[in-house]
């Protein structure tokens, strides 16, 4: 279909590449560039005019980076005349900062949503937003997909005895629960205090682990505090062994080292968020969001073009 | 007056300063920081609630960074209920990007305009637009204030002799028109051709420089390659010596070195944006704009107290 056109940015060129080839599209010619003060520079290397567009661009680090590259990509296709511009931003960054924990904190999941839409997104596809709330911050249609079928189709795949899933923190025992269904396998969950942001202190396990293997599940694991002191915690109270898994790789600052001294076996992601250069333990396997992604877009496109007919 | 408030963020923490002491204020408690991912981590460390609060920050590079801090401070003090949101932009970034040059280019400017617009913003003050037409960007009202006269006060004092006000493009002719009025001077032109962004091509003058001490003028001085170029065809014409100056100085890239080797004898500039420690250059002097702002902010919060009083 002429009229559907994938762009790439700059977070996920390798993913774009494969959510295009899923489709049967080459992607669309552009470039995003620096001018010598570091002003993002974008050009369109091809008609958009009433085309469907989807822009592939996760807001991951460098976050502020990758967000203006999004905005000002959004802002020259509408301006450029292209009929619907769709986000797919595989991982959604700033989605921890969703609400006032403290006082005079700004809501910069809100902000974001905001400026997304005021550069003018008609549509967003994404994947395990931090908190399902921030769907309600947009007035726009989401796709909201799961990496958590990628991530159980592996571990079944494994036929692993004696399973249980394990959540490293109150807030994801849904999440747990969601994995264990899929492998049929209990659940325990870590009770936990983290004193300050990026900081992770583990306390008592609710919930049997010994002589099982655990699997630790998150959305997000940033700097692999909470994840790596969680698999302490579980071979400290009898687990066999320790294998954990997450949909958002951010792996900032020291989490590639705290994953290679920790007793995790293997940690499975997805690539929403591209592994750098820095990431280079071999106990991380990356799992591609590409098939599930494409499948969203011809869905969306289906309608849209179905619905051209009869209008 | 307890009620105005002045914070600084990162890109002119010296010219807050300066200017919170021209009103006679301490700078507002925040902290600006970046969570281990590189996200904006914004605390404001005193109640602003009634307040009417002034933001200075640049949008200079890195102007993804700064332009993010804005408008996440902005998201903030809106949410902890500060009367009125006040934006001291002195360089506002991305403003070459003003109009569609190509096809399929974006409008930055704008984009940005708007973003500042929905996160909350009340006014915005600013100093010499690259294009006067951005202010029809905003349906905010913005202070737009002109650095000239602190320019050509240090031209003034400075009393050369036979002086000729010299526009590096057609663009800044009003420009050199208002400094050379100031100057009671004539002007000249450079005919110039651009062929691509950030390099310059020198062609013929318009008007007299021989035997004269030219003064090129312009708005924003980035990578210096057209002001060295005018600056050498100014002496290749026979100009006697030759000065420099601008409102903005972006200085990026080969900037520092270009102005080094060039024949300029001084560059005077305004500290709309801070020289970083890559500009060693001692040609180059820095004016400040603090007394201006602050002039300027006095002036709106004025009217804004006796309207309280009335209302
Ligand atoms: N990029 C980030 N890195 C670390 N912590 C963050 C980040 N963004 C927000 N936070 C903090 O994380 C907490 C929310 O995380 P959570 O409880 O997992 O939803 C809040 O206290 C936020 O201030
Ligand atoms: N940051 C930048 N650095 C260099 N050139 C730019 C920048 N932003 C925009 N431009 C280009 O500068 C031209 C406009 O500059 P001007 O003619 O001085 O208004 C347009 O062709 C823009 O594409």
């Amino acid at each position: 279909d002429e009229f559907l056109k994938v762009f790439s940015l700059n977070s996920n060129p390798k993913l774009a590449e494969e959510i295009a080839d899923h489709i049967g599209v080459e992607l669309g010619k552009s470039s995003v560039k620096r001018f010598s003060d570091g002003e993002v520079q974008i050009n369109i290397e091809e008609s958009v005019r009433g085309c469907d567009v989807y822009v592939v661009q996760s807001t991951s680090n460098p976050v502020n980076e990758h967000l203006m590259e999004l905005l000002i990509m959004i802002d020259a296709l509408k301006r450029a005349s292209a009929r619907t511009i769709n986000v797919v931003s595989p991982y959604y960054g700033y989605a921890r900062q969703d609400r006032k924990a403290r006082s005079r904190e700004p809501i910069t999941a809100k902000l974001v949503a905001d400026i997304i839409e005021k550069a003018g997104a008609d549509r967003l596809i994404t994947l395990d937003f931090h908190a399902a709330q921030i769907q309600g911050f947009f007035d726009i249609p989401i796709d909201h997909l799961f990496g958590m079928p990628i991530l159980s189709k592996y571990f079944e795949e494994k036929q692993l005895k004696d399973v249980v899933v394990v959540s490293p923190d109150h807030g994801g025992v849904t999440r747990a629960r969601q994995l264990a269904d899929r492998l049929k396998a209990p659940i325990a969950i870590i009770d936990k205090r983290r004193p300050e942001p990026n900081v992770a202190e583990v306390m008592n396990i609710v919930g049997e682990v010994e002589g099982k293997t655990a699997i630790l599940i998150d959305d997000i694991i940033d700097t692999a505090g909470t994840i790596t002191l969680a698999a302490e915690a579980m071979l400290d109270s009898g687990a066999k062994e320790v294998y954990a898994c997450c949909t958002h790789p951010v792996l900032s600052g020291p989490a590639n080292d705290r994953i290679e001294k920790s007793p995790i076996k293997e940690l499975i992601v997805t690539n929403t968020i591209p592994l750098t250069d820095q990431i280079t333990s071999s106990k991380i396997k990356q799992l591609s969001v590409g098939e599930l992604i494409a499948e969203s877009i011809k869905r969306v496109h289906e309608h849209r073009s179905i619905s051209t007919l009869f209008s």
